[in-house]
């Protein structure tokens, strides 16, 4: 049975603070090119509002901006169209709070938050319930963590915690790129 | 409704040779480090039995044994023991018959093929058909394509050619590391 396909009122951020580091420490970690390019052709794929870049760091933003404009105003532009259609979605974020105030700007209201954690908690909702949620077209922010992960106070504060994503074995450790895709996909694709 | 979850026979490839670029003509393409770690933890999520990676050239095996060389029994394993699980499943192969070869190997039979592609062929499979097949338990090996993708002949000569992933949208250019993750978990995922 194909599921039915929808343009969701979603936007997605990829934070690089406030997240853990192996030993559950508060960081900020480095931006992964590769990271930006992947997660803005998911978002472009699936009909995403916007991805939000968030990190408070200069030297970091600096870099983004300079991968973004790459593609969207430099060589990389004329070389692959396509790629400029993505990476022109990318928007560029202090905190977390700041995207929240974007969308206020746009919508009228603030999202209602929802992240996605390697572990399962009692509350988490499962794709197919947080997918009929989202065809009601309010709008939701979808926060995914770069290092070890969203902190814990910010998980515990989200409206809604998606069920980790699990194959048939207990191994769950996949690359911020890939959960993005595979989540997306589960929540959007037919 | 939750979907089941099984262990497949199935083997992954990642090739550099023979696959195409912007302009249609055949060439090998170079490794991406990511590329290996993404798909890498992607088949130890799945329960998918090895995962192959594809490329004829000397200098590229040499990158990739140095790849996982640092990760499977360098400071790497070390530092990240779910990384070392996850990349020691990569086997390195001249071309595909010697991926084919390998697999009759251990399987006593040659595995049925199947491949990817972003253009919807008339004969394409959708995924809840080839889950099916899986379940049956034969093996099978998925194949994915680099750069522009798989070679024309290659995927006509292939036993199976999966429907392109798709979104709400008409923008089907995902990396391969997004596109492998996506597929696999519509085959495999609960």
């Amino acid at each position: 049975m194909e599921k039915e396909k929808f343009i969701p009122n979603l936007y997605i951020a990829l934070t690089h603070y406030p997240v853990v580091d192996k030993r559950g420490d508060t960081i900020t970690s480095a931006v992964t090119n590769l990271d930006l390019h992947d997660i803005a052709r998911v978002t472009k794929t699936y009909g995403v509002k916007s991805f939000y870049v968030v990190t408070p760091l200069a030297d970091q933003q600096h870099l983004v901006k300079k991968i973004i404009s790459h593609w969207t105003d430099g060589s990389g532009a004329v070389y692959n169209p396509s790629r400029r259609r993505a990476l022109e979605l990318i928007q560029l974020k202090d905190t977390l709070a700041d995207v929240a105030e974007d969308i206020k700007g746009i919508e009228n209201v603030y999202p209602k938050t929802v992240v996605t954690c390697a572990r399962k908690y009692p509350a988490s909702t499962g794709y197919k319930e947080f997918r009929d949620i989202l065809k009601l077209g309010r709008p939701h922010l979808l926060v995914f963590g770069t290092a070890w992960g969203l902190t814990e106070p910010f998980i515990s504060e989200a409206d809604y915690i998606l069920e980790p994503v699990m194959g048939p074995t207990d191994y769950n450790h996949l690359s911020v790129r890939t959960a993005a895709g595979i989540i997306i996909d589960r929540l959007l694709g037919a």
